[in-house]
């Protein structure tokens, strides 16, 4: 293990991080929040002076393995929430400090459940703190410090893949560094895109527009609003609902795009991902409009409908409407929309469409394989034969999916969650949603779950968001023996 | 595709029923039920007649392939239910014929989910065929026609093992017939075994013993009293307890320990299991005693715990008490047994504890071969190397369960089942269990649902015993076209 290596970057990690705090400096000092101001100031110096003085000494041995990618990537996220749930209790809006990196690990693995029952009253500065967690949670941060960081050499592939969403991480272009670069670019021109629209278009004001762009180009979903989005009007909805869909999409797509290759961009997973949210609308449509709720027609339904799935698909989790109250096969609809989740390589959470391919392809061979034994088949997807690895990783992922699932369900269970309540606040919080049903439905929040119920989701936003084996290998004592 | 053996098979099959006829025919007899004896006499008579003349031109080629044998397996057994169906339409006892076929795949499957709201009012020569449904379905009526049946030549593995339960299938000696006739012989001893003690130690009725001794030992369930077990002596329910257990371990433990071989036929798979109930036997007994249920002290709850869990692990589905009531916790655990159940080879239900064990493995592997790239391992259990194709198709079984748990649950919530009674009643007919939580709960009956939902429990019930793979290579297209 090369821990001089681990130390090198943690230390550029809180230099980083010491930089975020400016954002909300600013608005704390745009706004006169004085608390707000000494809070953020002190951090973002504390932060950067301490991750000065660990990264000085630059490590001889550049050298990184898979193992050290993982370790890496967990470490620098534990980290990053344990410093930057410290606002949250230097202000003083938290009761204790489990809630902060609650509320602080919800930020920036972008899955948006709150503890707080309401926000309105929360210093703006700290409003833009949680939203632009979202931001930087949403493409990784250590895909950033590899945009700009000249960090090690080849190697470093593997903190991207440990860091990437998905079951395979392809580099647009031969350099790692240069990869990262555009994946950023494009993120950084997508939001600004949805800052603008969001601003002449919904004519919202600029801290309304920062906020709702944050989350929903992250698909974090905190609302700074109590009624989360119910109150904008329903063209921001509507905005908001098309660039959820659009932060769904690989980001690699919209690079295939920019270079003319309409067909590369398109897909199987592209597709198969549109045709599957449209068939969902549609069926939840049709569903909502016959139970006879309270929407004006099946115009304001539509926007309902299409902006919930858009959320819980992105695993964005905002929310215009409760849709706890939903029909029960709206409701299960719902829930299928969260353990899905959106494409692979996009900020969106979940088991990743690709995943989901894969796993159908896998079982589909196998089903043709027992008609015909002696037929080996190959699995494709897009013209590529698909590596008999990623196919037996995403069956191990699904495996290791459910084993988490069902430890966070038996440490729930103890508090007395309903069956309901439990496996979707472990679905939301491990496919980085936000909200669920009954007691952790929309309108609800998590703030009165017992300490060891908020350690466990937690961990779960974490490993959600690092999909699961990074976190593991933090936490297993077999990583640290030599070999 | 042999189709003439097929029309063989199914001929022989017709036979066997109207012989299965015979023992409800006695009963009726015995006890004076005037319409059950013309029901079983006429199907008895029937059956067999047109069995005779189906399947009286022997097939010229008796060759039997991989796909043969899971076509012969699925289409016999919706064949044995869509006849075995017809005392409960002839006698009057049902409303209509699909809460016939419902009751009798219920029976056949082993599930033991009614439709019936109470049946101490029914004849008792339909409560003994209802039971003696769960004792032919429990070891599977086609490994019993291979055991005393000429039937093809050494290809009738491929029959066998559509059949068997679990991810494998050993043969106990290298003949199959052989296999078969050993496999038949313990299971016929042990449910001997249990009527005796029934008899003697728990003093029951010749009756009543037979009943639940068929139901255990098919690890059915299905209640003849309208308190399922609950008014029995604890004597007896101590007895079904052990028994439940004993019918949940691989039959060829048994032939292991007959042949003295007491470390293999403690295997992997054995251990862990009777771990499993012992650790959930004790979770749940403190969970319960702690949440001050109405149970005389801990003797009286670990007495009701321990028959719950082993009816649920075993997916028997009897029950001495109302655990819809349980604490939260209980609750999730008793959903946990449901899921996992029992050892392949046996004849109780579920995922199958060595699948568990094979996922785990895989689950470890892929975790180990993240820190040691290099490493390749082969997966290891007692001491042989699994085989990677049983790995693969163990992967392919997850995904194609959670395809078919995803349809039902579809299905079960147009008609507004909540969550938890959708995901239970979905478990507890794929898993052949019976009961499940809340609507579908130990104290409820499924008679209430629609038609399309009976229809699709009725596919999860079979598709859930015969391993998920025969059932739907019946239903594909693509089967039946030539290669």
């Amino acid at each position: 293990m090369n821990f001089s290596m681990i130390r090198y970057t943690i230390g550029w990690l809180l230099v980083m991080e010491g930089a975020f705090f400016l954002v909300p400096l600013i608005a704390a000092i745009a706004y006169g929040e004085s608390r707000s101001i000494l809070a953020f100031a002190l951090l973002a110096l504390l932060s950067t002076l301490i991750g000065v003085l660990i990264s000085y000494r630059k490590p001889r041995d550049k050298k990184l393995y898979q193992r050290e990618g993982l370790v890496i990537c967990a470490l620098s996220w534990v980290v990053l929430s344990l410093v930057g749930a410290l606002p949250f209790v230097i202000t003083g809006v938290t009761g204790s400090y489990i809630d902060a990196l609650f509320e602080t690990v919800s930020g920036f693995t972008t899955t948006g459940s709150t503890i707080f029952s309401e926000v309105e009253s929360l210093p703006r500065a700290i409003l833009l703190w949680r939203s632009f967690t979202h931001w930087i949670g949403g493409m990784g941060v250590l895909v950033f410090m590899l945009a700009i960081l000249p960090l090690g050499g080849g190697q470093s592939m593997h903190i991207m893949r440990a860091e990437s969403p998905g079951p395979s991480v392809s580099k647009l272009v031969p350099k790692v560094r240069q990869t990262a670069a555009i994946l950023y670019s494009i993120y950084f021109a997508m939001t600004v895109l949805q800052l603008l629209t969001l601003l002449i278009v919904g004519k919202e004001s600029f801290f309304d527009a920062l906020n709702i762009s944050f989350a929903t180009a992250g698909t974090g979903g905190f609302g700074f609003r109590n009624d989360s989005m119910l109150s904008f009007s329903s063209t921001t909805q509507i905005i908001t609902t098309v660039f959820m869909l659009l932060f769904s999409v690989n980001f690699s797509s919209y690079y295939l795009l920019l270079r003319g290759r309409l067909k590369d961009a398109f897909n199987t997973e592209l597709r198969v991902f549109l045709a599957f949210v449209a068939v969902m609308i549609g069926l939840i449509t049709l569903n909502v409009l016959g139970a006879a709720q309270a929407f004006d027609g099946w115009r304001d339904t539509l926007r309902h409908v299409a902006f919930t799935v858009a959320s819980l698909v992105s695993s964005t989790g905002f929310s215009t409407v409760d849709f706890n109250l939903w029909p029960e096969l709206s409701r299960f609809l719902l829930v299928l929309l969260m353990l899905v989740g959106a494409c692979a390589g996009s900020t969106g959470g979940g088991l990743k469409m690709s995943r989901i391919i894969l796993l159908i392809k896998g079982m589909l061979r196998e089903f043709k394989m027992l008609l015909h034994p002696r037929q080996v088949k190959k699995l494709q997807m897009d013209g590529h034969t698909i590596d008999h690895e990623v196919v037996r990783t995403a069956n191990a992922y699904i495996v290791t999916y459910a084993a988490i699932v069902i430890a966070s369900m038996t440490v729930l269970a103890i508090e007395g969650l309903d069956l309901a309540s439990n496996f979707t606040a472990t679905v939301a919080t491990l496919n980085n949603i936000g909200p669920g049903l009954n007691l952790v439905g929309p309108t609800q929040n998590f703030g009165f779950l017992s300490v060891p119920s908020k350690i466990m989701l937690i961990f779960n936003m974490l490993a959600g968001r690092l999909e699961l084996f990074p976190l593991l290998v933090l936490l297993s004592p077999s990583t640290y023996k030599r070999s």
